[in-house]
């Protein structure tokens, strides 16, 4: 059985960008932590929903209508196939993602970056 | 689609304890928010893991054979069979929890007390 898990303890075992970590699995789901600075591209993911939680910082989630800005200590479901953008613009921000396991990044597998395990 | 979710707001929207509140979906997950205090039951889930991440307080997750204490910030997750018992001994906690949709919260929906959406 997994031990318990310290956000903050994963969080200082990395300092990579837009390169999710995974650091626990609920059903056929992954829990990643990610540090973002700047703009992600376009995408969307088809068969799934995607839930944001911001921990640090700010994130701008992007939709073609709108956009959602979220501060630490609120989240966003991205529903499936939905265009969405994720964009922190006022520095580094520190989210937990939770996705489907080996869910591509990008939506894409030929570009994305591939989440591993800490 | 639904708007994001900011925790703090709808913690402050319910103080009875043992009575989880639905903030947002996740596919056929819900991501659900409790206060609690004291003991809870021993039960388990045959058919899901269930995820629990501390916002506030700290959490003993007893299990038959060892218990795992929560600090905010920390998150754990119970396999699937697996008999635990979530007791909040030094005061109030507030969890973030993850579960299949209509999961009843002591395994058993005779039992249970029935999430609602917030």
């Amino acid at each position: 059985m997994p031990d318990k898990v310290n956000l903050a303890d994963k969080l200082a075992q990395f300092s990579d960008q837009w390169a999710p970590r995974i650091v626990a699995r609920y059903n056929d789901n992954e829990v990643r932590l990610v540090k973002v600075e700047g703009e992600f591209v376009w995408h969307r993911h088809e068969n799934t929903d995607e839930l944001f939680l911001v921990l640090e910082g700010m994130l701008d989630i992007e939709l073609r209508d709108r956009t959602v800005t979220l501060s630490p200590g609120e989240l966003f479901v991205v529903p499936r196939g939905v265009e969405h953008r994720p964009c922190a613009r006022s520095g580094e921000a520190k989210l937990l993602l939770i996705d489907p396991c080996d869910l591509p990044n990008t939506g894409d597998a030929a570009t994305a970056t591939v989440a591993v395990v800490i």
